[in-house]
């Protein structure tokens, strides 16, 4: 017989002490309610555990009692794999292991727990004059075990690789409260499968990661920023061969964004002033990073080649941080001023990178064809070949009508090109609930099995993060 | 009842052809005999599947029959993974599917079968003005599949990464036979579980990789190669460190190689002339990378900048194709130098990269106090923290006798201290059949558990390469 929520509430004060669980509905709102609100089930009970053991103790009591429970961090993930599905889990929020357990610069690496804020890891790498490259529109409040889990991308992938990239071990709690000691600082080590792969961006339902040894790097020297007027994708595919080519890895992001997101900023007050070159139908943030004793001028000399080509129409370098600060913030801001300019319906898609011009293009047609009036505001990680390719409703549309009548007919708009050119219908955000039924149609059914297959094996009592990532 | 050798044969000739299966004990030494010469069964059967649909076959065929199958490339691997271990499986040879099947240079990626050798995608992506980065001793006969599931490193893991890292997809044949059909062009999809790291690196015991989406990259508009002489394992660490903080990604590879090593090779003939600039305790070799419209001499600079702080005592730089080979064959060249000083013991370890000269040092010291004239031989990637950690016998010695009484002890007193370093007892080659027994004294019980339950999820019958990586 399943547990009462009182003998949920009551068992799990016994394990972690009273200031260790929250079983009362008011409180536990903060950690129901996710950034699009899309998901609204209750949770039985959430706890925060103060230790390692703490975790592992709630799994094994989990274990025996069937309960399904949830890791949580920073409770940012947009596709609801954070939030509870059935409304009887139990939430473990990993905030309060919050502790940077080490730096060694000379090795490279940080190891964080799991309830490290990503800003907080920035700060304590720029102490030591390195980096932690992880960086995203939510770095103040995302945790990092809830970026590993939902393996985190963002805008310096192009150089520095994503969250799995960026980790090189991790430890975990797995499905009977056993802790799996993966933490480690080796750049090569070839003793068995790859289990840290495995539970990075497993939102969960393989273990609970409770602290990572993460890489850091040396802090260049400078950056040079540029915004760049430019006719369209095709010509910011060209431009990023050209930069790939003559720059490499130092490359560390090449953004794009539709004139639409600028007057939208604008229009809405977000912006001090346009940190363009002027009008045009398309701009490409990119930005190159200079390490010490490096000759600088490398951005504006390939721009310089770029132009000379007319692969581009102007461009604008950052003369200063706050020029830098506003390109960035430009960029950034994208998602939050959708929220302003009524109803949107947003679809984070990757395709192979020489494909991005024909996913844009054929992406707006097809929407302008569905719903006349409609707002294509496709942006983002051109270099990675990722476009949160969103659109806003027709200006004067009422939101929830235009909602009802074209999202699910727009996903499948979208989500037909993007499976046509070999793409990914979730490249960087995952699979959580959001898009479970979406994942069953599109995956190939073999590799789905081993996920089922895998997920078996190392949760057979199948508590962690019920229902989340797997079709059925 | 199991199979007679006869029937093995006769039912594979029926699914393959006569040109597809090899049942002659003579005809199938090639693939019997691996480099080290350590390990010496017989197989039931070599096949030579012609197709991606044979190699299929085959597996359903040995999950019905309950045979033993052993994936096998070029035969290079280091570690008996590619062998046969009881004396009753088949070796399924990837030779034959050696088709490059697509360059796409925009997209940055190759995608190339099982059995293409190393040297072949070299070519390949050269014709494309672009480079496989994947570089090694062994390349003119190693084959993709088999770098691939030893997750193979080489000299430039620095700036590129190792196998895992340049593969972004795979495809697979599944123990049921069925095909896992995950090549992808996408530098980002978070739609599931990672699969593709799971079976790279998995030593062919979850699945047969039968083709890879490979990353390439812009061909460099140049290198920068210098040999320098350098007082000790400590002081190569700091100027690795100098030229990480000024020349960051693009630093290529830092190998280091004691005096020992140049000796020998001049004394065996192996060097057409000295490449270094004189006798010096180490030698460290250096590669930089420019990229089009990058400026020359960052190398000479950080080494000018080291020379000043008196980090190094000397410096050669290549000044010519011939110079940057000749002191590349002096380092490719230390494992098969050492074959002709002798018996050698060998440890393929990593550690923290800080914690390599404190590695150095101690493991020299052990050596020497257990077998006195042993002559230490560590070389390797000390930019990955990864050290061949070899000894050649004492001159003079009885090879056998010295096999004998050292080859045991002297691996005990290596892995003790990488172990207590936080380090790896196989960094690059894997566990084969050859660490089995070490892998289950060192390796995370938790972390064994997750490998056996993911092994018996994916390969019930353990038909896969059986009894390798796993212990027991």
């Amino acid at each position: 017989m399943p547990l009462s929520a009182a003998d949920i509430i009551a068992q799990l004060t016994a394990l972690l002490g009273a200031n260790g669980v929250i079983g009362e509905a008011g409180q536990m709102a903060g950690y129901l309610t996710e950034p699009r609100k899309r998901f609204h089930q209750p949770a039985s009970a959430v706890t925060l555990p103060a230790s390692v053991e703490q975790v592992q103790a709630i799994v094994r009591w989990a274990s025996e009692n069937r309960v399904g429970i949830i890791p949580q961090g920073g409770n940012t993930g947009l596709v609801g794999a954070q939030v509870p599905l059935r409304g009887d889990e139990v939430i473990v929020s990993l905030a309060r292991l919050d502790r940077i357990r080490s730096i060694d610069v000379a090795a490279g690496t940080m190891t964080a727990e799991a309830g490290v804020i990503l800003e907080n890891a920035h700060k304590a790498a720029e102490a030591e004059d390195t980096i932690f490259p992880l960086w995203l529109g939510s770095q103040g409040s995302a945790r990092v075990g809830g970026l590993l889990s939902s393996n985190a991308g963002g805008v310096n992938v192009l150089a520095y690789g994503n969250a799995r990239e960026l980790t090189m071990g991790v430890e975990a709690v797995m499905a009977d409260g056993r802790l799996y000691r993966g933490l480690n600082s080796l750049k090569k080590d070839n003793t068995g499968y790859d289990l840290k792969d495995l539970l990075v961006g497993a939102e969960g339902t393989l273990g609970i990661i409770t602290a990572a040894t993460l890489k850091i790097f040396p802090k260049p020297e400078d950056h040079e920023t540029a915004l760049v007027s430019i006719a369209g994708p095709e010509a910011a595919l060209t431009l990023f061969q050209l930069l790939r080519e003559r720059i490499g890895s130092r490359l560390n992001a090449f953004e794009i964004v539709p004139r639409i997101g600028l007057d939208m900023q604008l229009r809405q007050g977000m912006l001090d002033r346009d940190p363009s070159a002027g009008t045009s139908p398309w701009y490409a943030l990119i930005e190159v990073s200079r390490m010490r004793g490096g000759t600088p001028g490398a951005l504006m000399a390939a721009i310089e080649a770029a132009f000379t080509d007319s692969l581009i129409d102007n461009a604008v370098f950052a003369e200063s941080l706050a020029d830098r600060t506003r390109m960035w913030a430009f960029r950034e801001q994208m998602s939050e001023v959708q929220s302003k300019e009524g109803a949107s319906i947003k679809h984070d898609v990757s395709v192979p990178i020489a494909a991005v011009p024909q996913l844009i293009a054929e992406g707006i047609a097809a929407a302008e064809r569905l719903a006349p009036g409609i707002r294509p505001v496709p942006f983002g990680h051109m270099g990675d070949g990722n476009i949160h390719f969103n659109f806003s409703q027709p200006v004067g549309a009422e939101p929830k009508a235009f909602m009802a009548e074209f999202d699910e007919k727009l996903h499948e708009a979208i989500y037909e090109i993007v499976l046509r050119l070999g793409g990914s219908v979730s490249a960087e955000h995952g699979i959580g609930q959001l898009k479970i039924d979406l994942l069953e149609q599109v995956k190939d059914p073999v590799a789905l099995d081993m996920m089922r297959a895998i997920k078996s094996a190392l949760d057979p009592n199948g508590i962690l993060n019920p229902g989340k990532m797997l079709p059925r």
